[in-house]
């Protein structure tokens, strides 16, 4: 029998564990639980502790553990640097404390990392060799898969299309410039746009409100692509404006890299395929006519990252 | 006793060809011609011929090729896929021609490709990996060494970095897009953007071109760099906005890759140190805080492409 593999994932505000078989592509057992707003990563820890050993008591005992995390990790030394979303998990040895509780090896990296991993040995991403793997969610993140490995560049950090700009002197990001892919694409950039679009387009914005039957303040990405899917042309026009500033980021990765094909996992690809439509349009338009452009959503969903833990876990052969 | 080496670089303007033995860091012998503005690629491959025959005669028969071609080359292949700059160089088989004609092997590359080579393993990018090369000059071409080798990505295309966007709506630039790296930023961008400025500022603009004793219709790139050096306030605006085009592009490409060094090569790179320090605040301020940037001169000036021929040769052992 093939060795027990267990996958971790340490997201912004869930946390996720599961159990397989390596060489299988199915789940022996499967945990979520959704994180307190007020949680710190000690409290994460413990819960995802305790997760892990219910699935050990259901299953039996992994060979091996896999962990995605939500932040930037020193995946060499096994150490999470930080999370953008929980406090108290500054240069934790996760690895090692990992290694310490449950007496197996334990590989960590970044979520987007290891997403990308997933997609690549599991998903919509197998041969596709070099890939170009982006989350488009509250933030924008991404990962590369060259030769067939994790590529995280000279210091670990590579993958930040988010953070490339696109639109010099637009929307204002957390990182501090103006006009990055997040701060335009994003989730978060499609509610603050909708905010903008209806104070500056009012009779028509409150049509849109109306048809949600929310308020400009609590107005998410997923009402827009709700209103854009029933044919209010305001929130149409707001996805549209998003969907075109990520598609043009993702030209300009296409020209970097020429990768073999672009994978978009996260939230906002559930935006419809008019967003679709205008990413590819924007991508295919931005990229050099010789230069082949392929993009297609994730295949795991939620679960790229267990699947991408539990290739680096070497659960994968 | 080496091996001997022999490199041939097609260039947009001029042909050199030069002869090492494996391991050297010298040349034996070296020759360099310009082309006449008519030529075609049947004219370039019989003058090409003639210098390494010469060199041949000189030095003595090489135990291979390695060849630099200023176009889109299919290197698995050894195929020429066009030059931009010189008509009839459409799908020649280059290397199987020159393997015919010389009876050794033969590889060959894309200019850029093969600069960056050249500067890893001779040049400013020694133990620099993965490495990123751009040469600023007529247009702006990129180069990636990734892993110890030349990576093209999917197709081969990989490192246009000239062609992703950092102005949208910006200058025109000739693949047809606005706000290229190469229409904002190359050498040709900053004859246009002076022509521009003294057409928006004549008063300035006639003082500049008295300085310079130039005309609109003739300033160089080179004409503005020089005013600049004397001093004068126009000339440094021009070269101040194409600069900071420049590092957003290696900025965002930072973002993305991570590399660990950035190497700027061609004329444009002897502007001055305000043109430089311009480069490296723009990419610094695009780049995210915690990704390191260093980015340095090249180090082989027009010999990049001949010793990157070399290494593509197998003579950098």
């Amino acid at each position: 029998m093939q060795p027990l593999i267990l996958a971790l994932d340490f997201g912004g505000t869930k946390l996720s564990a599961a159990m397989t078989t390596a060489g299988s592509q199915h789940w022996l057992a499967h945990r979520r639980v959704f994180t307190p707003t007020d949680a710190d990563g000690a409290f994460e820890y413990q819960t995802m502790l305790k997760m892990a050993h219910e699935l050990i008591a259901e299953t039996g005992k992994p060979a091996a553990i896999g962990v995605s995390f939500g932040g930037p990790v020193d995946a060499t030394r096994g150490l999470v640097r930080l999370s953008h979303h929980v406090p108290g998990w500054e240069n934790t040895p996760l690895a090692e404390n990992l290694r310490a509780e449950f007496g197996v090896p334990v590989a960590i990296e970044n979520d987007a990392n290891v997403a990308a991993l997933g997609e690549y040995r599991f998903g919509a991403g197998k041969n596709s060799d070099p890939l170009l793997y982006l989350t488009v969610s509250t933030g924008i993140g991404g990962g590369w898969i060259l030769g067939g490995k994790i590529y995280g560049g000279a210091d670990g950090m590579a993958g930040e299309i988010g953070h490339t700009v696109v639109n010099p002197g637009g929307v204002p990001c957390v990182c501090g410039k103006r006009g990055c892919v997040e701060a335009e694409a994003s989730g978060t950039a499609i509610a603050h746009r909708a905010r903008r679009m209806i104070d500056a387009n009012v009779a028509d914005g409150m049509e849109m409100l109306a048809l949600l039957a929310v308020s400009a303040h609590e107005i998410t990405a997923a009402d827009v692509s709700r209103a854009a899917a029933q044919g209010n042309l305001l929130a149409r026009q707001i996805l549209t404006d998003s969907a075109r500033f990520l598609g043009q980021g993702i030209g300009n990765a296409i020209n970097l890299m020429n990768p073999k094909r672009v994978i978009l996992g996260g939230g906002v690809t559930k935006a419809g395929d008019r967003w679709w439509n205008v990413v590819r349009y924007a991508a295919r338009r931005y990229a050099l006519p010789e230069i082949p452009v392929d993009i297609v959503p994730a295949a795991l969903g939620d679960d790229a990252p267990l699947w991408g833990a539990v290739a680096l876990a070497g659960g994968d052969a």
